[in-house]
C-alpha cells in the first residue's frame, strides 16, 4: 500500500502547504455564497476521512470532536444536519489550530490503516478521500483568491503564485471528422461517478481551436461593444450584464484608462498575450457569438482532446452537465457526490494551473452555473 | 393564396373565442412576470404581422397607433424600446375594445395582402406570423388559468372547458433499439429555427413508457414522502421545494382530507385515474427517481414519438435546450426567436390540450425553466 | 335624521362621480403594494358599511354576497381571514358590474336604516363610515393617479382636473411666542381616536412661514446639486435617494431640458410659481436642511394653523407619529384604525386638493412612511 | 492634563482588555449589517483619534498607514471614500496584530500631544474620542455576543462574564405630577450633540414603574399567546414576528420544554427573577399593550430618572429619536455624528451592563430602528 499512502500523504501536505502563506485571519471569511473559508476546507475535507472511513473501519474509533461532524460536513444531506452554508465565515470556533491538530489526529489514524493490508472498497474510499481534498484544494486557492480581492488594499498571497499568467502554444484550427466517438471513462484508475458509462455519440464533422482566447481577443470584443449589444448574448446572459452591470471579466479594473487584474501576487497590468481568464459561461457564449464562432460541446471537446494542449484552463462548453446514458447514483453518501448538480450548470472541460497535479483527465466533468466566474475559466472556440 | 387566408382568419379568429367567455375585467391582470394578460397577447400577435409585415410590405400603411408599438413589442430588442416585461398589467389604456379594434385594422389589411399573389418571403412570414400567434393562443389560455387561479373564489372561466381531465389509452414499454436516429425538422412544412439542422444521434438501447403517469401514481409518491425526502431531489429542486413550501402539484389543495384542483371549470376534485399535469420538471425527475426510472432525454422522445400516443400533454425531458449542430440565429428581430433562450431552460416534447390544433409536431422543441409548473406539463418515464 | 342622510348620499355619490371618467380596465391594476384599485376602494368602503352596521344593527340582515367579506376586507384582523393585501389587483371578479350593484344594496340598507330614529352608538359609526370611505376617496384617486402614471402613454382621467397646480396666497413669516398650547380634538364634531386626548404642550418661540415652497424654489435645491450632497439628509434619506436613483420629485421627467410631470390632465410643463408637491419626507427635510430652516413639528403647527391658509397640500411635519398622553386603542374591530401604525410613520397636516370637501381638520393627523411621495405633499418651513 | 491623560489611557487599555479573551479568528467575522467585528472597532476608534485630532494638531504628522484612513472610516462620508460597510468582515489584512501596532502608534503621539498645555478645542476633540470609543466598547461586546451566537457550539467568551444576569432592587410605581419639565444637558461634563437645548416639555400625571420587567413576566406573556395575537402588536411589529418568525427573544432557544439563553458564559437555563433583555421596541410594545399599560416617553424617564434605579438595561421608550428645539448639526465631518439617524429609530434611556463605566448620564439618548435586539435592552412599564 506504499504508493497509496504516499499518494495520501502527499495530497494532504499539498493543502497545508497551499495554507502556509496565510496569517490566521485570512482563514476565516467567507464573503459569499459559493465559496469557502480556507479553515473549511482543510476540515471539511478531513471530516469526509473521518466520516467516510475511521468511522466505518477502525474499530472503537474515537472521533476527534462530535462538533466536527455537524460543522464540516457539506451537502451530505444523508449524514446528520448540517451547519448552514451561508454562515461558514461566522464559525471562528473551533480554531485554525485546533483544524490543523483534527488533520494530524486523522491522518495518523489514516496511516495507521493504510500500513496493513486493504480492502479494496478501503483502497477506493481512500482513492476518493484524496480526489475530493484535491477538488477542494483547487477551490480553497480559487475562494481564496476571491476573498482577498474584496480587500481594496489588493493583498500579495505570494510573490511567485500567478494563476492567470498562461501563453498558448500552437495556433489553428484542428479538422476532426463525422464518426461515431466513444465518451466517457473506461479503464482503471480514478475517475468520478459522473464520467461513467461510456458510450457512443454520433459527432457531424467540425473545426476545434488549437488555442484559446487570449487578452487582446477579448479586449477587442469589448472595444467593440460587445458588453452593450443584447444580439451577442443569450437572454438570461443579457439581464445578467445589465443587473450586476459586468463590463469586463472578473478582477479587472481599469486605472487611468489601463486595465488591471487582481491576482494573487497583487493588482497586475493585463498581458495581452495571455490567455483570457475568469470569464462565466454567458461571457463565452457572447464573445463566440461576436466573432462567429460557437463554443464545442463536451462531446467534440472529448473526441478531440488528444490532439490538443489543455490544462491551462477550465473551459466552457455548449453542453449542460446531465447524466451519461446509465448513469446511476451510488446508494448512500457517497451517492450525493454529483448527480444532483444536474441541472442547471454547464460542463466545463480541460483542467487548470489550480487544479492539483494528477487530478486531470480528458473525461473529467467539471460544472457550474453559467454565471459564475471565479474558477480559472477561459474560451476555445469552435466552428 | 385562399388556403392561407382561410389559415390566417381561422387563427385570428381562434383568439377571440379564446376570449369570449371572459369580462373585460379579466383582460387586466398580471401577477406575475412570467404570464401576461389576454389583453396583451390579442395586441402583440396582432402587433407581430403590423411590424414584422405591414409596415414592409404595404405601402403607405398607416400604422394603426404608434403608442401599440412600443407597447405590445415583446423581446423584440432590435424593434425599438419596448414597455417593461413586468408591468404589462398596469396598462389600461388602450382598452379592450380598442384591441379589438386594432385586430381588426390589422387583419383588414393582412387580407387584402393575401388577395394578391404573394412572395415566397411574405408567405413564410404569414404563417411564421400564425404560428406565433398559436403560441401565444396556448400562453393565453394557460396565463389566464394562472391569474384566476388567484382569485379565492375559483372562479369559472367555461362550463365545458377542462384542459386536464385526460387519460391515458395505452399501458406498457416500448423497447426501442441502438441505432444512429436522424432528430431535427425535415420536409416542407412550417417549422422554428430551433428544430432545423436535421443531424444524426446515436441512442443505446432504451424502453420508454406508452402511457403518462397518472394522479393515482402520483398521490402514491405523495404519500410515500417523496417531497420531504432529499434523496430524490436535484439539489436546486431540493431547495426550490423548501423555499416555496412545494407539497403537491400546482393548483392542488387538500379540504378535509380530499384533494381539489383549481380549474377553468371551477374547483374539482382530483380523479385518480386522469393523467397528472402542472408539475416542474423538478418533480418530474424526482418522481421518476423515486420510482427507480428516468425521463427520456429530447432524441430519445423523438426516436420513439411515431410508435407513441402524445399530443395531451407536454413531457419533460431530461435535455437541456440547447442548438442542434449547425444551429444559426436568423438576422433581424426574428432571429431573436428562439435561439437567446438557450440557457437554463429544459426541453419539453409532445403538444398539450392547450395547444391549438395543428399546430403540433414531433419535432417541435418547447422549453421551459425546470420550476415552471402553469404549464399543462406532465411525466413520460423511460429506463 | 335627514342630515345624516344626506350626508350619507352625498359621499356615497361622490366616490361613483370619482370613478365616472373611469374605463372598465382602470378599475382592475395595483401596481404598487401601497396603492389599491379603484374596485376595491369601492368595495371595501362598502363592506365596511356592510360588516360594521348592517349586520349588527339589521334584524335577518341577508349579506350581499358571502365572498365579498372575505375579499374586501383591509386590515381587521378581527373580523376574519382577509385576502392578501398585494393580490388585489388580480381578482377581476366579482365584476365592476357587481360591485356596484353591492354598493346599491347597501345603500338601500342603510337609507332604510336612517329612516327611523337611530341610536347614538349607529349614528357615531354611519359618521365613522363615512369618513372612512372620504379617506377611501383620496385615496382612490391618489392610487389611480400613481396606477395611470405606469403607462407610458400618460392618460388623460379628465380634460379639468389638476390636483397639483395651486399658488400661494400669502407670503412671509409668522411668530409664535412660547407658552403652553392645548393640542388635540375637543368638542362635538366627528374626528379619529388618534386625535383624541387633548393635551398641554410646552412650546418654545418659533417662526413658521405663510407660504408653501413652490416648484421654483425646488429647482433651486436641484439645480445646486442637492440630491447630490449627503450633507443635506438623514442617513436613510441618502441611502433612498441612491438606492432609487431619486433626481426630482414624483412624476416629473426631464424632456430635452424642460421639466414636466404627469398630472390627471396628461403630462404637464412644470410651473415654477405652483406649489411644489409630490415629495417624501426625506426631500422635504432634506430641502429645510439646504435652506438653513426646519420643518415645523406637528404641535408647532397644530397651535399656529388658526394664522395660516392650508388645505391645498399635505404638510410634512418632522414629528414621528405616536400616540398622544391618554392614547386607548378602542375595542374590537374599530379599534384597530389608527393605533397600530404609531411606528415608524411621520405625521402630515392639514388637507389637499384631493381632501373630500368637509374632511379636514386642524386637529387631523395623516401619517406615512417617510419615503411615500403618491399623495399631494408639499412643505411649509419653520425656525 | 493628567487626569484627561490618565481617562484616555484607562478608556484605550479596556477596549484592549476586553478582547484579551479573544482569539485571532475571533476580531474578522462580520455575520450582519448591523454588527461590525472587534478588528473594526479597534481600529475605527484609534482612526478617530488620528483623523480627527493627530492630522489636525500635529505638525508634521506621519499616519501609520494611508489605507487604515480608507478601511476604518465608518460613516463621515466628509473624509474621503469609506470602505462598504457590508464587507468589513472581509478584510483579513492588516492583520490584527498590525492592528495593536496602530493603536501603540496613535496612542503615543496623543500622550504625546497630551504632555503639554492643550487648547480648549484639542481638549473637547479628545473627550469626543474617548466617549466615541466608549461607544464602540459597548458595540464590541454586543456585536461580538452575536456573531458567536452563530456558532452551534455556543462559544464562551469568558467564565465570568455574563452581561445579562441582573435583578431588580424595588418594586411599585412611582407618581409623577403634572408640570413643566426641563429636559436636555445642561452643565460642564461631557455630552453628545443630540442632548442639547435644553428645553420645557408639559408632562402630565403619569406612572413609572421601579422595576424592569423580568424573564417571568415576559415568559407569562409567551405562554398567554403572546406572540400569535395580532391586537398586541404595531402592525409593523406583527410582519415583523410573522416573517422572521419570531416566538421568543434574541438568543433563547427552547431545549425539551426548557428555556436557554445564549450568553458570554456560553448556553445558560432562564433565570425567571432577571431581568428580561434582549427584545425590540415592538416586542416591547406589544408586552406593555398585553400588560394594559404602556412605555414611558422619554420625556417622562428622564424626568423620573432621579428617583429610579437605572443603568442595567436600556429601555424603550415611545419616543422617536427627534432633533430637540434648537437642535444644530456641527459643521464639518464631526457634524455627522448623530442627527442624520433622526428617523425611524425609537429612543432608548439609561445606560446597560455593556456601558463603560462613567460613560451613562441621565440625559443620554440612545437609539435604534424598533426591530433591534442585539443590544443590551429591556422595560421599563408607564401608565
Amino acid at each position: 500500500m506504499t504508493s497509496l499512502l504516499q499518494n495520501f500523504q502527499k495530497t494532504r501536505a499539498y493543502s497545508v502547504e497551499l495554507c502556509s502563506p496565510l496569517e490566521i485571519e485570512d482563514y476565516i471569511p467567507q464573503p459569499v455564497d459559493f465559496a469557502s473559508p480556507p479553515k473549511w476546507h482543510l476540515s471539511h475535507s478531513t471530516w469526509f476521512f473521518e466520516e467516510m472511513i475511521l468511522k466505518k473501519f477502525v474499530e472503537d474509533y474515537q472521533i476527534f470532536n462530535p462538533h466536527f461532524s455537524f460543522l464540516f460536513n457539506s451537502y451530505y444531506h444523508a449524514v446528520g444536519e448540517r451547519a448552514i452554508r451561508t454562515e461558514r465565515g461566522t464559525i471562528t470556533r473551533p480554531t485554525v489550530s485546533e483544524v490543523y491538530q483534527y488533520r494530524i489526529y486523522v491522518d495518523s489514524h489514516i496511516e495507521k490503516l493504510l500500513k496493513d493490508d486493504v480492502s479494496e472498497e478501503l483502497k477506493e474510499l481512500i482513492i476518493l478521500g484524496i480526489n475530493h481534498e484535491q477538488q477542494h484544494q483547487e477551490l480553497l486557492i480559487t475562494d481564496l483568491k476571491h476573498t482577498l480581492s474584496y480587500n481594496p488594499i489588493n493583498p500579495v498571497y505570494k510573490e511567485k503564485f500567478n494563476l492567470t499568467a498562461q501563453k498558448n502554444e500552437e495556433e489553428g484550427w484542428l479538422k476532426i471528422s463525422e464518426n461515431i466517438y466513444e465518451i466517457g471513462f473506461e479503464g482503471e484508475g480514478f475517475h468520478f461517478d459522473n464520467e461513467e458509462g461510456r458510450h457512443k455519440v454520433f459527432l457531424h464533422d467540425f473545426e476545434i481551436s488549437k488555442s484559446l482566447v487570449t487578452n487582446a481577443d477579448f479586449l477587442e470584443f469589448i472595444e467593440d461593444g460587445g458588453y452593450e449589444n443584447f444580439k451577442y448574448w443569450l437572454d438570461e446572459g443579457w439581464n445578467w450584464v445589465n443587473e450586476n452591470q459586468i463590463e469586463a471579466p472578473l478582477y479587472w479594473q481599469k486605472i487611468e484608462g489601463n486595465w488591471y487584474s487582481y491576482t494573487l501576487e497583487g493588482l497586475k497590468q493585463i498581458e495581452p498575450e495571455d490567455i483570457l481568464t475568469h470569464i462565466s459561461f454567458y461571457e463565452a457564449q457572447a464573445f463566440a457569438n461576436w466573432k462567429g464562432c460557437r463554443l464545442p460541446t463536451e462531446f467534440e471537446w472529448e473526441a478531440a482532446s488528444n490532439q490538443l494542449k489543455w490544462g491551462k484552463r477550465w473551459e466552457w462548453t455548449y453542453s449542460a452537465y446531465l447524466p451519461y446514458p446509465k448513469f446511476k447514483i451510488a446508494e448512500g453518501a457517497v451517492g450525493e457526490y454529483n448527480g444532483k448538480f444536474m441541472i442547471n450548470t454547464m460542463v466545463l472541460r480541460g483542467a487548470s494551473t489550480a487544479t492539483p497535479k494528477g487530478h486531470e483527465r480528458n473525461t473529467y466533468r467539471n460544472f457550474f452555473h453559467p454565471k459564475y466566474r471565479w474558477q480559472i475559466t477561459g474560451i476555445r472556440l469552435a466552428k
